[in-house]
């Protein structure tokens, strides 16, 4: 239930409070080459305290590689890691315990387990990604030998388009004490054709539940997404065009490089929409397990927008999926 | 890779002109009470030639069970079943074996697997969906005693959201020769809360990766979705209420019923996007495998507009995803 | 639950006394000529009425592909199939609808769903094996082109080790209203060196799980097996040898083809322990569903050992076990 | 492929000579008080150094859980923990990089991944272990709030059946600079009817690849065991007996508690046999990866004889299969 993936599996643990999160990512390709120092710069692209709106806490988030690494390369076994929790400040949740927070997992996750480390959100923190970026940042690297490489990109904060806006937009949100949602999109070039599972394994399918997996995220498209449920079928049509090198392509890309499933070596083109953050920096309305109304006063550190910090972590969870297919395809024949 | 679920798991097969579509749903509870002739007519809703722009292949569709069903009552074993293929005439496809048409899975399946069997798309084809409504009519039966319903309906085809036009929008369609797309919501009602998983098997990650396998499905999202992206956490907060009986719920629903990926007792509501058809019914720009532009004449049969086909289809899938999470939940405890 | 491998999965159902046993095989690598007459013959080798000692019922076993190979081909999608239930003498089984017969699986199995079809064991029947043989028969024929082959031989027949002894053993047994056991060696030869998982998912142990998967099954090993515990380490060393081409191979074989839980190259040794039938054909000590004392007079057809007829069974499960390894082998590396 | 179980789910990662093994186990049940200084003790059980025979490397082997447990108990997310490798001494195996060792792992796991850790025997050692008792431990603390006990025991060292000479046979092993295999036997007590999976997922087929999959195991069997194949049935026969508290028993127990794959409310028992430890405190014929023949003198920390440190090991991967069983079993009724 904490694993993701068929061949190239990733399992994660931890809480936000908790000694540690970290994962095991399991079937990497051996005698691969891992830059460890490229890793980490990658990890650090989710840290918290770089960006406007963002949560002041701060914690390094040094990956430590347990096992499965050995003299800079992979060795085919699992790879184990951990990055430690330094800078949890717990007594800020004290007067959460036996609170619900609006549009928080509180009350969910207490009617799931009836037990819950309600101490930074515990596992439902937007922290556990962390051990997401660790995995995809090393399925990156592998994708980069095959000549596969993944953008995304922060496409909408609030209503605003322009990437030149959209600090202004983050800071006026956060001077009110409100807290905006917003659009991350991702390309993934250098696909080759032939990707994906045709009925339950769609490529798709794969991606959005990854990216769905995400905390925050509230909707996945591909291709031309939402939008192609108001075009015509004329409209939409990608046709089929020879390449100077004789392989087959499309002149447009509605589909978004998968077609029936499976990638058809265009770009995959994807959109992930995000929630805003429900922790306002104003007083809450809760309630309590006995069910009487209580009024937070938020303290602990929140983002007012998580966009820019989740961009790593869609394309560590792209990364994640497309690994898994490349190595599916290889026992699609016999010889 | 044709297997979705985890306790509940739907095992499918079949090509659109091989002998016969099946599946075994594996994991069904025992002792359950299974009406055969309500499972048939809800497998009767997904039919074809019933409405304007529908394709006019008509098969009858008639569920044979082989297992897992004995007088009347699950029996714990796994339900296998068959719907055979009886009116399909391949003759009609035999100038596609050798082409890729636009938007369609020719080419990226072609690639997968250098074989394929392009009689009415093969196992591409929307046909198999078919053995997804046995499944989930079975499990919508057993849903039904938890006091779980479900209910689909399309929301928009084309760019018309009004129920009463919709009839009339596809015909102008097929007049035109052109196919439409679509979107089609779901309601879920009754779901207790604590159902879903916290981290990569949250409740929404698992339905839009059902949603997502189904089809010429484009996107997907819940609660308010997509517009959660441009929308402020003060606009969106579900607060919170207690409700006569004493148990915990929210004034609005923007969240869609799940909070951190468990549900929360309120509805489930998701939209599920789907592209327009494919197949136009005028002359279709295609390539064949040595990449030479070549001129198709579809004939076959072909809806031009999926969405009122595709209502018991989402409405399986979600069926499928609830009971399987239902059951999971049962062992998070010991006692 | 009903489902066994990983890349390579098969999935069964079928009650002994319903309408038909069946199974989907998925992940069977695409463009493969299968030879469905060779398949049906492989199939018939675990058909009864063969052998002095088995059960006359005689079902034909007439296997029928509804989907994956097309024009002699595998196309890549799962296979499914069904073998009808044609010669179900259900009314001979009445008498068992509320007893519990001596080394059945009546009573367990009635605890677990507290629903049974007891009509010729329902699905605890030997006759679910049928479905593994056809999975298993297809499996073979892909392993024939790696130049990988399978033998199962009856060893032992109760204490009987001497194949010309072993039908008038059974006989023996027969006159004697008495069953037997014994035990099947298999041996697997052209294996290459590298197949297996290390830790969890050691060749041996799928093996394991493979055969004591099949009905009656008490005991497996593999190499010198039982016979290790007893031998000091200097005894059973497999002296590593440099062969003509180059090579490396062992001088002996205790390890039985398998160290560390991968294939070294050498046969693959195993053993299977059966126990005796335990329907014996005279009056049954059996219980009822209140706890009262009933004797049962054995009517239905019963193999008095079934060795023989599961010698293809051990080879089928052999075979899925093999080709599916064989598969996720390819993923190991990245290039 | 380094996960076992379906509910709860263990992964494992770490090689003998990396910063450390560990492990995550997913699905424990929530709310549940854990024992740490009692699991410690049952950690410590397996470590080196406490008997003649025994390696000398001593880690201490402190479990650190890193996520989980919080204030005692469970909460129901995976359960993250680690045991540091302190001890290596890794230069004592520098002559192996590129040597095979007879019957050891070196060849078949190069020929599988063409990189290895030759230090200690890397992911193929036996150290790898420490992660399956810590999460067994686990496991068996939950088992005894249901009334379930496992005992395992050495019942053979070498030929050797009298637990009282044991250690004076194994110390002449040691003398002789030769190694020892053996049997451990295992009952499982109170475990109630109705564990286990029909088909494939038999309880006796799960615990046989939970056990095969254990370093050195050469064979497995439950009940009679291989014993049976030598029997008749009419010796073999477990009679049913009706209990003064009106419950259904057997009066013996040749079936090892598990019918039809099912448990059956007796106890279950299973043998599990090891093969001789490959390593002999003697000159030791090994081949380099060109091909010559070599001769190593081992160094290094060895076992003569594992089987007292498998003990609490076969009690683990017990305690995980029953464990897992029980925690389906919840899903096979509805209500």
């Amino acid at each position: 239930m904490n694993t993701i993936g068929k061949i190239l599996a990733l399992t994660t643990f931890g809480e936000s409070h908790g000694p540690a999160m970290g994962g095991v990512l399991d079937g990497v390709p051996a005698g691969m080459d891992i830059d460890l120092a490229s890793l980490q710069r990658f990890v650090d692209r989710r840290r918290t305290g770089q960006t406007i709106g963002a949560s002041s806490r701060n914690e390094g988030d040094v990956v430590e590689i347990l096992s499965g690494i050995w003299q800079g390369k992979t060795l085919g076994t699992p790879i184990g890691f951990v990055v430690r929790n330094h800078d949890a400040r717990s007594a800020d949740y004290e007067h959460l315990a036996h609170c619900y927070r609006p549009n928080h997992a509180d009350y969910s996750w207490q009617t799931k387990y009836a037990i819950r480390d309600h101490r930074g959100g515990g596992r439902a923190s937007a922290r556990e990604t962390v051990a997401r970026v660790v995995a995809g940042g090393i399925a990156i690297q592998l994708l980069e030998r095959v000549g596969i490489s993944i953008t995304a990109t922060v496409a909408q904060v609030g209503n605003c388009h322009d990437a030149g806006q959209m600090q202004r937009v983050i800071a006026d949100a956060v001077a009110q004490g409100d807290t905006l949602g917003g659009i991350i999109s991702c390309v993934v070039k250098g696909v080759p054709a032939g990707l994906g599972e045709p009925v339950f394994g769609k490529l798709h399918a794969q991606l959005a539940a990854a990216m769905m997996s995400i905390p925050s995220v509230h909707g996945f498209d591909y291709g031309d997404g939402f939008d192609m449920a108001a075009r015509r079928g004329s409209e939409v049509m990608d046709r089929w065009k020879r390449r100077g090198d004789g392989t087959i392509g499309t002149v447009t890309n509605h589909s978004g490089g998968i077609q029936g499933g499976i990638s058809n070596g265009e770009d995959i083109v994807m959109r992930v929409a995000f929630k805003p953050v429900p922790t306002l920096m104003r007083d809450l309305p809760a309630i309590d397990c006995q069910g009487n109304d209580v009024t937070l006063h938020p303290r602990g550190r929140h983002d007012a927008c998580v966009l820019p910090r989740a961009v790593p972590v869609v394309e560590a969870m792209a990364a994640l999926v497309i690994l898994d297919n490349y190595l599916i395809k290889k026992t699609n024949v016999l010889l």
